[in-house]
């Protein structure tokens, strides 16, 4: 019994479209690198997904305006070369528990799926130890197929070194089971800095891929956005942790 | 599949009431200033909430009589200058896992939208490192109309410094997606302690935007009646909280 | 969606039982008083109960055959002076979650509501600091009536220390929302401790409140094969939290 | 409401087969003889089976290839003097979760019984202090007669020390309510090292309990592979526990 509410903002019709992930992760490489495309190529937000798996809170924005924790998918019509359409799924929260991860990818799947789409991509980061002067890009797919056409474009593959946890490796999994072909760019990153060079390098690999242009000149002023929202993001997710584990000696019952 | 029981306690018609939650919190704030109108107002209790997320255990009130984990709501009829409806709700508890604390508060909110609710207010705290003399209340809110309305009163905005946690910030999400201007207001506080006079400062600012006045006196009164309740409930629920997070030896099933 | 199975063994009528609750909790009094009772009295088993929220596990028996974790119901007719009719619910364990503690309690009451229960016991212990030479048993309930009752017959009445965690409050809740008059007998112990002792001053009280006579000689007996149970069960049960909670670098996965 | 998945890879008529369960455990003893019976038998998987209540997370193979989480069933025609067919289930996860446990169990119990399972084999390790020249097999069942089969050939029973916490335990649980007989045989191990003489001796027993021959030859070689993909395994798992439990800053949400 899902609780998974999807709220269609504008019923739209798409051609074959391109699914592309990039919720919140490692280092945000996904989501900063996506949110500047929705910007950049001024893609149209046309539903929103709410899940009782999402942390149970709101944000409170510059103007004392609060955002409620949510998915949100965008649409782009006619892109690049190949005049692609693209879905894009973005927000400011995966779920929380094992079972609400499967259940909200399961859930945004069917509902994408039945815009016809084709190809998935899944955009995460890749933690490392030290900086790094020029981030690699890795990848990992559901297919033979993508693995050559990742090789073609320079792009090294992940083998055997671990796996990909949360939705961007679920995509690939469900994607599979419904014969699409799906790819996961991963970004080389520090992890807990935004980092707007792993970013722009994944930007250059998905434009090779898709054959789009963007431009990344605003990305690090995008940045700063992010770990703006991410930093106050993450204390209250922190708060959330140490109650339920009970790390300190408050719980749930007594915020609000 | 909720697991949300309401019971219903007298069939009432309300006159687009307002709605205020006011569940234990943070200093406790919102629940003192809420059970004080309740009392003084001399409110009519017409609906128990119960729900499988509530901590599972029962309170030993002075008599011996136990006393179950439950939210109340309350009705009140022609307040103030507007003759406005109230319903109000109040409990002992809040749900303890993320997904309980959505489910309750949505339907919760279905029910009391059944009332013909044209505002939501939400009552908190906001915790301060050290002891206030005159502790403010801050707002926040879910449009713009009301954030105007709350600078026009004198009341601070809270500024893109966290977010709130808990049923305060759900229900403003929830009321948002169903086009109903809500409202929170954090009273400031130290938290551990349960805070009179920031009770009195959030009475004074609501009674402000309803237009209703309710005497305070009794307010320390109340204040030390739920001092001791809450010493109560917080050292059971740190039993519950070490238990499921393994910190003791003991678990749920070895208690009862 | 419950996960509760209800298997009856036997169908059998009973004239208003009274309903006995006494599963594993602190001390194990209420178990060990209850087990007795079963094996005295010569009880029945007629009804085994299963639930997802029971740990999942087996127990080895001395014969190396398996036990699943379960309650059980069993029942006894024209007992005592008044020839009551009893059902006792017994077993290895109580639900890990609280989500799972509520769903259990209330899919056991309405089976047993069913066949006219009127009264409610539930058996729990109390854990005090140091050894008692005399472990009095003290009391709790859903109704001014049954507090008199147990002042009659010298049982101190529990005043607002606390409360009382899982199945041992939950039923007086449930019973309470079922007009159903129930008590909490709590016996005080050590804890950590199988005393045969509490258990003992636990059946005297029960049998003035129900006056049927039993005899208690065996008692230490089985009170030296519930330590053996119990420390196997609970080497088990900790295993299990320390994995759900990271707390050793393996887990539920990994056994089997 | 179960989220089990089951999907059929072939239709497949089976003689009143023998159900063995080996999902990953102990020593992965178990999961190593099972496997390795697979490949030198040529077993033909016919399902794959899918649970939201698996780690939610994919491997990423040597090819750059994603495997997702699964179990799987294969089966075997007419093996060995008896003529047996066979259901083998494997795979690369358990569920995480109590709950997850019981249902995933429950779900595949229904599956394979259709199918006229006659017998139930569930094969675990049981950890030892210290490691052994000839480690032993420990044999536990849900039947007197199935204790009498292994005396009979030398498996030493396992007596009141324990239990057996996972999918091992619980299936011979389930075949009890089935009236379905259920033997679980557990290898010796160090538990943290793929213990390829363990699984040798535990093949050993099985050939003797179901009269078959396996060549045990290519075994250290398997167990090198399992060492490999249970290393990447327990990595990921670690941090899915930590950052469930609150032990480090990053949780579900900032992975992907």
């Amino acid at each position: 019994m899902s609780s998974t509410e999807i709220y269609v903002l504008e019923e739209v019709e798409l051609n074959n479209p391109v699914f592309i992930e990039a919720l919140p992760g490692i280092g945000h490489v996904g989501k900063l690198a996506a949110d500047h495309i929705i910007d950049e190529l001024e893609a149209t937000k046309f539903a929103e997904i709410y899940s009782n798996s999402f942390p149970p809170q709101v944000f409170v924005k510059d103007n004392g305006i609060i955002e409620s924790m949510s998915n949100e998918l965008y649409y782009l019509k006619d892109v690049g070369e190949n005049h692609l359409d693209l879905i894009i799924l973005v927000g400011n929260t995966q779920a929380l528990s094992p079972e609400g991860q499967y259940e909200v990818c399961k859930d945004t799947f069917d509902f994408v799926k039945n815009f016809g789409i084709q190809r998935v991509f899944t955009l995460g980061g890749l933690p490392v130890g030290q900086p790094l002067e020029e981030p690699k890009v890795l990848g990992a797919a559901n297919c033979e197929e993508n693995i050559e056409i990742l090789k073609e474009i320079g792009v090294e593959i992940r083998e055997n070194d671990g796996g990909i946890v949360g939705v961007s490796g679920l995509f690939l999994g469900i994607a599979k089971l419904n014969d699409i072909p799906g790819t996961c760019l991963m970004g080389e990153t520090l992890g807990y800095f935004i980092d707007a060079s792993a970013a722009e390098a994944m930007l250059e690999k998905l434009s090779v891929l898709l054959e789009f242009e963007v431009n990344t000149e605003k990305l690090e002023e995008r940045a700063e956005e992010t770990r703006e929202m991410l930093a106050k993001a993450q204390q209250m997710e922190q708060q959330i942790i140490n109650r339920a584990s009970g790390a300190d000696g408050e719980d749930l019952r007594y915020i609000g």
